[in-house]
């Protein structure tokens, strides 16, 4: 199959070896890892189409990712560059489609270390609000790379709250214009990536005013940089917004605008137009314009936030069986970490979810590819339902991968704070998706009101014949359970209907209570906006709920689907089971608070799931495996697929390139401390 | 007073005038800020000194921590090494004791950006385990700093497990030498703060071997760069490991020893000796090496950990008085973010933490006092204590303050991920603590063993009078309470008594859960070793609910001491109240689970937590100003006491060298990008 040497990649002579301590580990397989990662890439197909990838960037030296950790930020940025351009090369030479696979697989295989990613949000913002003719226009000029584009809608006061943007596109119909400006220091536009020191458009949000009138946000096309020699077009002001916890490689910018002029074909006028006269005609809903963020959304899932978790879990689980840490019997030698039971609740349920989430966010695709056309096609029906489900599984998957990841890390104990490791970048970097492309809390909240209102559209139809189903993701919030758990024993505990069934109640119990909270405040002459303020940590909490409720769904229905693969449907059931249990253990007093689960049952559920962790212990270091991330995209000491982590960790170190030079500290000033010391006289 | 003066010191015009939205945060205090500064700091004459050592500092340039985001790992350990220089000839000029309080507070000043730090924990290792000439000798060259040194005890492949360090000192009595020797690549000493590039001398603990026999670890004053160029001695390799997470300012290095030979003195002897002849003499327990980690643990609780929670919530919490975001009514204007309550929830727990830890660290470091003493003196009694509380509070307080400061960055949306919020360096710092001087799960486990056998001690004695009283620490085991909790309002939640008996119960109650299913399965025939295994994660879920409850007792008990300041008091009861109920509500299922609160109950904790959020949200911003640190320590653009948020981040960010400087990678990669579209014939 060739598949181990894809793995075992970058060329080290110890790598001819596998660790013995790892290579036990594959010995005796009870499935089929290649089998597991063709169902994780949808295919046997795309499994030999991204290796193929791979291996073409592997044999490029431009593309490696070794010594990134001893750069700084300047050589970081230019190296992304660099790999960002050689990459458009590549592909044209090899004749990539835009929007193939290709092109996704080797920026998995670069783990991100590419700039100009901006432009696709961009254009994708123009697929989504722009008008056909827009479209064609623009489309050809980004997708030649004619013209680098960035989305550039959060200023440096505001973010979330699109309402409050400051920065104005007031129509001048003498000349057909907008002028776009802004007001305000605040109204700085500030953080969209590929700003800083490399695009020439922006696709500006701001405040459309014509003939005197408001008509709220709107995304003008506003060229920004000479295609000339890329020096700031006049009234531009615009720069790095400097240092960040990760992410250091990408310029994220600012950018003042002051009156600059767009003819009025720059609108972007899918949903919203302004005819020369200066009226304006309304084609779409006031949702439209986050239609781009969305589409952002739902793809960052697969491609920009779980891969951190998946790779983490893989760092930290090989390290893991190559660690030794004292006896767990004194007359024994010192056991692998991963034989510990701190060790595996650490980790195994990182792994779990890292399989969880595929699945939903799998899920989630598929949802959203229907729901999608039929918005383009101005059929919005399906976008409440839509964004309800990307919201919260932006907040939820970001929130657990970022978590999860520092666990990982922590894991690894002293070794896991090198950068060396790969997993400090891991983490600072997934730890940026709770905040871009919508802020948890705030999103929570969003999912929070559309559970209130299915909730009351549950509570209206109670007795009757509700004029208008639920959509499928809160039709449980109808569906009466049963107020007691039926498990009697520990394994009970393993039956995926009994677990749903548990999920769904506290889900329901939790949202039920907060619209309960919020209507008898009002109903108490509280007004109703600050009823959802003195409420909003409940209804945060419910969301919650419902998301990890989706999850457990989810990934039942993924598992039940492989019933043709018994071995693979077997260890992936048990990932299930712990990933359900490791929820309601952590949020026990949601099951017992009403009762529905007693002090027993969630002893009995403690008991399976500590009983699930050796069993899944054996296959851990398969199940990372099967995510078939090679070593140079992992680039880390701790986890390749060898299992050299010393030899590793020491021979990169040596490239320091401080240990290989004089310390200029010490002439001038340790030295003359040591020197510093006289005896009194 | 000065003290707006003291804490506006960046010097920036706009300081001169305070944002009106913090300025009326401050307007009608409900308590003296001073006086609360001077408790904390434990009297005014040491707020007096300390701001004194603080406006020295500020007065000399060197001493600034501005542009310090914008350094590479070079240049930043380079300027630490000028500022810790600089600081020495300081403080002898201006005569500051070895051991003052001035050089701790100028520590604080500088924010940790200092080195050779470790050298103080090196003169700790010798006090604690030197004999009284080695004292004399090697600790007055290091008060000269005539020899620079660190404390060398990780190695490659070991770090916790102390007994399976691999590196050798070999007696040998021909020469009455020590031969320190690094058999294998694992064995590599690794991470040390100062080896990388700056110590003269490293106290490195390494196996003893005399006349054939294994004695375990032992310390051993080895010279390892040359007095005269700095270079390494023969037999030495030693280098930079490379970056990490962060402090990045610090040379953590690595050291390899080959057969480096040092005289039979430079073996710390004051527990244990080896005469000339090669025998060997103990003087002490084998607990006794652990006794300079125990210095350090306590140590870094008040200087080294919580200052970066109490650093975050300032400046998260003035942040959030200054960005506004949408109106929390429709016809109002956007509302403080501090008003929400979503954003209170997030915060205030960890400004009460902020406190909860400050009262438990003070607490720890007066035990500390005592019993150090008396084991110096080799009475041993107080040593089991004193583990247990110090192991203990070292993981809890690390584990909450790296959480709380993450929540605290996160808090702060888009600009927390910017390192000049100041908030990222915060967190990659204090992350590291829940991890060096002692993991925390392993520091866990170890207080669980402690707790188990108190337990079993408890259970022994149950009906006859004890032989030994238990350790005040665990002395509630004995102490029989209710079954349930006596709460029948919110408002009983605020009872002191009340919940410190709550917290009581489920820690007792998890204790005897732990040893109940440890016993059981041994008498179900399992091995003591793999039964402690199979439920080491239940025994650590009981240490956690042990040290929470050792923190409501510091905290209640800190609070009932201040009856001659009510208004403090009053402030300080409600953040009491918060942490508590905070927790309570963070693991309501343990108090579920047996009954002792029923739903109904926690629900009513519930509501008297949502109701102390909008108590203590007035007094936020008096409360982080009273942990009193300077602009400059701070160094954040979002956290600076003038509120002037979004001028100095547009200011700070103009400063980044890029924006200052022509792009290279234009000229090689983008423009050929723009460029290299051709029509097609």
């Amino acid at each position: 199959m060739g598949s181990r040497v894809h793995r075992v990649s970058l060329g080290d002579t110890w790598s001819r070896q596998v660790h013995p301590d790892i290579d036990s580990e594959r010995r005796t397989p009870s499935f089929s890892v290649d089998r597991l990662t063709n169902i994780l890439d949808g295919g046997v197909q795309n499994t030999m189409l991204r290796r193929k990838v791979e291996s073409i960037l592997q044999s490029d030296p431009v593309f490696s990712l070794k010594d990134l950790y001893f750069l700084s930020q300047d050589q970081l940025y230019e190296a992304a560059v660099q790999k960002t351009f050689h990459l458009e090369m590549l592909a044209r030479h090899l004749g990539w489609s835009e929007d193939g696979p290709e092109r996704s697989y080797a920026n998995r295989a670069l783990a991100g270390y590419t700039n100009l990613n901006l432009h696709g949000v961009a254009m994708n913002a123009l697929t989504s609000l722009g008008s056909d003719e827009q479209i064609a226009k623009w489309g050809q000029l980004g997708k030649n790379f004619q013209i680098i584009a960035t989305y550039v809608q959060t200023e440096l006061g505001h973010g979330s709250y699109l309402k409050g943007l400051e920065t104005e596109a007031t129509y001048d119909a003498a000349t057909q214009e907008f002028v776009i400006h802004s007001p305000t220091m605040t109204a700085t536009k500030w953080w969209p990536g590929d700003l800083g020191r490399s695009v020439t458009h922006a696709i500006v949000f701001a405040q459309l005013i014509c003939s005197g009138a408001q008509h709220g946000m709107h995304a003008f096309i506003v060229p920004i940089r000479s295609l000339q020699d890329h020096t700031p077009l006049p009234g531009i002001t615009v720069g790095d917004i400097g240092p960040k916890m990760g992410f250091e490689h990408l310029d994220n910018g600012f950018l003042r605008l002051n009156h600059v002029r767009v003819p009025r074909e720059n609108m972007l006028s899918r949903f919203a137009e302004v005819l020369p006269d200066g009226s304006y005609r309304r084609l779409g809903t006031p949702q439209s314009n986050y239609l781009a963020m969305l589409v952002t959304r739902v793809w960052l899932l697969l491609k920009g936030i779980l891969p951190h978790l998946q790779k983490s879990c893989v760092i930290a689980v090989r390290y893991s069986v190559i660690r030794h840490q004292s006896p767990l019997r004194p007359s024994e030698p010192e056991a692998k970490i991963l034989d510990y039971q701190t060790q595996q609740q650490k980790l195994l349920p990182q792994l779990a979810m890292s399989y969880a989430f595929h699945f939903t966010a799998t899920s989630l695709l598929e949802f959203f590819h229907g729901a999608y056309s039929a918005i383009l096609k101005r059929d919005f029906s399906l976008l409440p339902e839509l964004h309800a489900l990307s919201t919260g599984m932006k907040a939820m998957i970001s929130d657990f991968c970022t978590q999860g990841a520092e666990i990982c890390r922590r894991a690894c104990g002293g070794h896991g704070y090198s950068k060396l490791s790969g997993l400090p970048t891991l983490v600072t970097q997934v730890t940026a998706s709770c905040t871009y492309e919508g802020e948890n809390t705030v999103l929570y909240l969003q999912v929070a009101r559309f559970l209130m209102k299915s909730y009351l559209h549950v509570q209206v139809s109670a007795g009757s014949t509700p004029q208008k189903p639920l959509p499928p993701s809160v039709r449980y919030l109808a569906i009466p359970g049963p107020a007691r758990c039926a498990a009697q024993t520990a394994a009970d505990f393993l039956c995926p209907d009994l677990y749903t069934t548990a999920w769904a109640h506290v889900s329901t119990r939790l949202i039920k209570d907060a619209a309960h909270h919020t209507q008898t405040l009002m109903r108490s002459g509280v007004d109703q906006h600050d009823a959802w303020n003195q409420t909003a940590t409940i209804h945060v909490q419910a969301a919650k709920a419902h998301c990890y409720y989706i999850t457990v769904r989810n990934f039942k229905e993924a598992v039940e689907k492989l019933g043709n693969e018994p071995e693979i449907q077997r260890v992936l059931q048990r990932l299930c089971d712990l990933y359900v249990l490791h929820g309601i253990l952590t949020n026990s007093g949601d099951f017992l608070h009403d009762g529905f689960l007693s002090g027993a049952q969630v002893d009995m559920a403690r008991t399976a799931f500590l009983d699930l962790l050796p069993l899944i212990r054996k296959d851990a270091i398969l199940l990372t495996d099967a995510f078939d991330y090679t070593d140079n995209c992992l680039n880390s000491a701790l986890g390749c697929y060898d299992g050299h982590v010393y030899e590793r960790l020491f021979e990169w170190a040596q490239k320091l390139p401080a240990n290989n030079q004089k310390n200029p500290a010490y002439e001038k000033y340790i030295r003359p401390l040591l020197q510093s010391w006289r005896p009194k006289l």
